[in-house]
């Protein structure tokens, strides 16, 4: 290999994608769509400046991994436990109406197909692709708006927290199906016998690591044992029980989540992500995506799949919403607010690609759909709290609408 | 390539190399020893786990170049000025000596060789090894014994930085010499253009990110474009012009040393560093040493290089310093301070690996180098402080000894 090649290949990637993100930033876009439109113009596809090469895959990859330990690791479990059925219903229905909407898309275009063909996995990933809300986006228009703390903020906050968990057991699922020998039911056994073992695993890690943090608070061993276990648990849940290697790291982080130094840990992680692993991994996807692929069918096929993903979660989410007690207009603020797409489906399409279950075409699909929804979800949300306020929650059986409010 | 394996090597690398470390500095030995004993023991030579492939070797060389990046970045540029004429002098002994006397004991080993033959480069390039002082151990034995500050304690830090430079300059032109189709004067003269680029480019670079740091201070668009530089920096010297990329990447160190904001780049910088690249170089380090090819030969060998680096220094520094008017007590004690080596003899070893003008079985002498000094400076450094307290000196044309002082 090439080292000297791989240096510039590197400061080319890291320029461009950091300048193409801060002016996406500009654009009010999301910055891993400008991360991604850097990959796209110094790959093949236009300037020919960086190769796919097998060594940035590897970075890649083990960017992907860091990526979701590092999900895994900000997650509050407190909050999770306080999240209440209302939050998880809403979660459930945000996930399962897209995966159900996104794999008849994909028949929709390309044919009927029955359970257990290629085809069929094929169409069940488009579907899978489209589970992972990530609400940073979200969140950011909430805060401008004053929102982030009413009731539809924390519902949705707390709906998305379940969504992550909830995405990664369908991305495990349907993943485990891929393997031809192997039945729906050995697939289940090997899937709870992972988590059974990250349990158990994990408690022990997670005892060990906390006497090691009381014991040496703040000190470089914490965040590097953590990388270790990481990169451990990611290795084993791929490698001895067919799960992916990224719901392993994802386990990895919700071992340590919980920790006094979890924020420590995930700080350093976060440094080594934007310094060179996050753009790398980001780049990689423009730079396996050939824009000479792209095809009018390709291009319809990318609309459909952008408008069924947005509103497959208004109506799941939404309409669950409506069930929960929520008023109309508060309902479709939760659907809409649970539409942003972000780094999650990027690692699951990635992930889809390894495994050999979505083709690097529909890699548009899912960029155009991050930065569609990124851009939509805040203007729609806006539009929505400007017209209608949110209504009071106090009595959940009877909300009391803002004009009701006001006209008391 | 198999990106999961992959992981498992990471995880068992980082793991290692911590606890090694941490073991090492236990025993009052430092932190890389250990860490290239664990590469030892799970690399080839004994447990077979990690294998050096293309992708360790490549994260090592990212490692080598950040590594090089970081020790120019915390480069004093005013200390520097600040240093006169004594520390630059005792400085240039102190590279010169070990040189010479490392070429010579090359030669002693296995027979004269004429100027411009192979044989001839590799001998010079033992003696390049032994030119690079790090002075970390040095700093930390003077600071618990309270005599950091003093005239001995400044005067060698002052001469370690300049002996960094020099070291990088050595390297450059013994490296360049490799080539047989270019002489002496093309190699000065590629070296010469080399330096006025990097000055030129420099000071653009300079003040390109002086503007940027006072118009977006602690963002991470610093560290990332900083980083950028480093890797363009290390591509240009070698591409272009045949200098070493751990050359440019020290000098695009050099270039960043006096924003505002470097020491924030360099922490960032050190984080990348310690948590992956750091462990990955180090330990394959000691994955390439296969102590199968040890044999008595080599040992004789390492045992007469950790005798000649380490004597070298001293008699470089020390009589240089006796010529500039220190007492022969604290000529010792500069000479002593000035003896130990780390990770610079160790990515000056890599380099000659990759450019093959060094054997990876001599890796075995400059490990051995580095314990031995390391473990040895702080003793002799302590002895001789409580023999002899350091002279006053006030008036340097006449240093006063402290049995004179408490006489008076």
């Amino acid at each position: 290999m090439d080292t000297l090649d791989l240096l510039r290949q590197l400061a080319i990637i890291i320029l461009f994608a950091k300048a193409f993100g801060l002016l996406a930033r500009k654009c009010r876009a999301p910055q891993v769509a400008g991360e991604i439109v850097a990959g796209l113009l110094i790959g093949p596809s236009l300037l020919n400046w960086v190769s796919d090469s097998d060594f940035i895959k590897g970075l890649a990859e083990i960017g992907v991994v860091l990526l979701m330990f590092s999900a895994g690791l900000t997650t509050d479990l407190k909050q999770m436990k306080k999240c209440g059925l209302k939050a998880t219903l809403i979660a459930t229905c945000g996930v399962l109406v897209p995966l159900v909407l996104g794999t008849l898309l994909f028949m929709g275009f390309y044919g009927f197909a029955e359970p257990g063909t290629d085809q069929f996995y094929h169409a069940l990933f488009i579907g899978t692709i489209m589970t992972a809300t990530s609400v940073s986006i979200t969140v950011q228009a909430l805060q401008e708006l004053g929102k982030l703390n009413g009731m539809v903020g924390t519902t949705i906050v707390a709906a998305a927290i379940i969504d992550d968990v909830l995405g990664i057991i369908v991305l495990t699922f349907v993943i485990g199906l891929r393997d031809p020998s192997e039945n729906i039911f050995s697939v289940l056994l090997k899937i709870l016998a992972f988590f059974a073992f990250a349990i158990v695993v994990g408690y022990l890690c997670y005892i060990g690591m906390k006497w090691l943090d009381r014991r040496h608070p703040h000190t470089r061993r914490i965040p590097i044992l953590s990388l270790a276990l990481c990169f451990g648990m990611a290795y084993i849940a791929d490698k001895y029980f067919g799960v992916a290697d990224i719901t392993g790291a994802y386990c990895a982080g919700i071992i340590l989540c919980s920790l006094q130094d979890s924020n420590y840990i995930a700080r350093k992680m976060d440094i080594n992500n934007y310094m060179l692993f996050g753009p790398v991994f980001f780049c990689s996807i423009g730079l396996q995506t050939n824009i000479r692929d792209l095809n009018l069918n390709v291009l319809w096929f990318s609309l459909a799949f952008v408008a069924v993903a947005m509103i497959g979660k208004v109506i799941g989410c939404g309409l669950c919403a409506k069930a929960c007690g929520f008023t109309g207009e508060d309902s479709l603020k939760i659907g809409a607010g649970m539409m942003t797409r972000g780094e999650v489906a990027l690692i699951v399409s990635q992930q889809g690609l390894t495994v050999g279950m979505l083709e690097s075409k529909y890699f548009t699909s899912v960029i155009l759909l991050i930065i569609m929804s990124s851009i939509l979800t805040p203007v729609i949300l806006k539009f929505l709290y400007e017209k209608h306020g949110e209504a009071d929650y106090t009595d959940f059986k009877h909300p009391v609408r803002p004009a009701e409010l006001s006209g008391k």
